[in-house]
């Protein structure tokens, strides 16, 4: 193997796939990301798996000599991102004692030398061959994972609540999380119909699709669109010259559909930043105590008032305006699960539907992103 | 106590002198910030003070009763920073019981009521009184602040090298501080001559000198002056409406200036930049091994050479220009010792000062100010 690239296009790639080498590697070889050059398109190819999370890229460079390796993860990310711009050579030897593979990296100056594995002891990125790609814009796409990647769970023995559940229809996906405490939906619309009926539904790690939500962020323009193949125990995201693959999540996720209220006695439009700001001076208080915010809700003044009372420390109360519907009702929330939802509702004004004080609450977007964030009340303790 | 100041200035304050709030308070007020308003002057006053570092600053603000109160840092900072802007009204009453004083704090919209403490209970912060200030520009103080800080020893049990040794002389203020590897030394010149002729000299905590060091970041201009104020046990500096407070270091500081050679067999100038990113590559090899990076000095091509063979993993060499005088040697360091002092001197050319292997060496700027750092070379071993 014998090749010259450039420092950015090296440092770059190699930074993008290590985020799929795993801390504390099983087995030797996975701490390296396998390289593979091909001198008749002038492609080389990045490939990092921890046998869940796989991630591979691939960027143009003057392949002399195909051939493949498995080079260590964080030496040569260390290495190549301090170099300074300009062409590096790449090539393999045998080392001196026969034994080992060398790996020479020269830059403009100097010269670097680590010690590399066999391509062949490296693990094949799983493939899916039989499930039709689904496309969707990568707007809508980063738009799901950001509505629901905040409301998994991060406790690693909730199982498929680690996750964000799939599920496949003929023209929408939808997203959906849950830790327990609080449950996030949002539907995004394919670019083009599914064909088949079958509805498919897959739980995908919060590790792999925050990777996903990363590469997407530094390298798509929102116009163009990603393919996503969903199977039963492999997702597969693929996009210009990258490629995400996850293990799915076994289990039976909870059936969320059913946690969701049809009809409300109350409703309240709020304009969601001022709630949020509030809620945050609010939460000052009842980070001392129990983090429970108390939302009193005044129908003849046509605004609510936020109060937190902790005792030997002090109390705070704030009001603001609202558009209210229904009986005046006082409702108590864990500021920390109230706010994290609100902070990801995609428009300035919001839609709080409500029952009784110790029902489901839903908050909606006004207009817009078809999202449901649903908070559980919890007991009002004085 | 009654007063109406604005959001801006009460949240800067009160964040800037929290920085004196000890973590772990040994006595409960010591979790307080001791705030004084007086109606004659319009002035409030924020002080806090963990029996070693006190910080105290004033503003202006509209005082309609004087008065003085212990009010709960952490819970004043929280609250008042996420205040929208606006205009606050502080007053203090007691509270329903007779028994307690609560402070109540009205922003535009809502009200916040915490306990307080009485002003009495509060520590009176250290005043100097019969020594002369020194005045130093801001920049110069900060000069000196960066040039040595880096080398104290964060170590605890390791007393008086966890501060800077300040020596004042007639015209110049010496700043040196060491972690028994390495040695930082740094004159700056005082704005005015200092009469008298004894030599003053202390030890001041680094994290006293660090937030001094945040403070004159965020809140000066390098035109004004710092009055210093150095006396056996205790240091004052004070600027505009600033005062910071230390408690000295007790024990002897070692007799550095002896450490530093007088004559040098060799001398190289280096390019300062290049030099620290080359070293910072050849580093990502040294972090396998035991950080030690050999620099080969070669006067016929005038260059030097940055090498490390990290056994089992890797090697990396590179060359760089330079100016040589004297023979050729190798000499070995640990690459953060070396590396730290250099990101620290102020110049884009430096030069290294040296005798044999083993023997100190000096790192000064070339021209400007007085710096001089001293690193220790290690045993090359292969």
């Amino acid at each position: 193997m014998k090749l010259i690239c450039s420092q950015g296009d090296l440092s770059s790639n190699l930074s993008l796939v290590s985020r799929a080498v795993p801390s504390r590697p099983t087995h030797p070889v996975l701490a390296n990301i396998l390289l593979q050059a091909d001198a008749e398109t002038n492609q080389v190819s990045l490939t990092a798996f921890d046998l869940s999370l796989g991630i591979r890229t691939s960027f143009s460079a003057e392949v002399l000599e195909s051939g493949a390796i498995a080079l260590p993860a964080k030496l040569l990310v260390d290495i190549t991102s301090r170099l300074p711009e300009g062409e590096i050579t790449l090539d393999d030897s045998v080392d001196a004692g026969g034994e080992g593979i060398i790996v020479t990296l020269k830059p403009k100056s100097g010269r670097y030398q680590v010690r590399a594995m066999g391509a062949e002891e490296f693990p094949e990125l799983p493939v899916i061959e039989n499930a039709e790609a689904i496309h969707l814009t990568t707007a809508a796409l980063i738009e799901g994972l950001k509505g629901s990647l905040f409301a998994t769970s991060s406790d690693e023995t909730k199982q498929v609540l680690t996750g964000v559940h799939l599920t496949l229809k003929q023209d929408t996906l939808e997203f959906a999380a849950t830790d327990g405490h609080r449950l996030a939906v949002l539907e995004t619309t394919n670019e083009r119909p599914v064909e088949g009926s079958e509805q498919v539904e897959v739980t995908v790690p919060a590790r792999a699709l925050r990777e996903l939500q990363r590469m997407l962020g530094h390298n798509a323009t929102s116009e163009e669109t990603v393919a996503v193949y969903l199977d039963q125990g492999q997702v597969v995201f693929a996009w210009q010259n990258q490629r995400l693959t996850s293990r799915t999540l076994e289990g039976q996720y909870p059936a969320y559909r059913q946690l969701i209220p049809r009809q409300f006695e109350r409703q309240v439009t709020l304009e969601r930043k001022q709630f949020i700001s509030t809620l945050e001076r609010i939460a000052v208080l009842a980070d001392q105590k129990n983090n429970i915010v108390k939302v009193s809700i005044d129908n003849a003044n046509q605004e609510i008032t936020l109060s937190c009372e902790a005792q030997d420390v002090g109390s705070g109360t704030e009001s603001m305006p609202a558009q209210i519907s229904g009986e005046d009702i006082d409702i108590a929330f864990n500021v920390k699960y109230l706010m994290e939802g609100l902070k990801e509702l995609p428009s300035s004004e919001i839609q709080m539907h409500l029952n009784q004080s110790l029902t489901p609450v839903i908050f909606t977007p006004l207009g817009g992103l078809k999202m449901t964030y649903l908070a559980m009340p919890v007991q009002l303790r004085n």
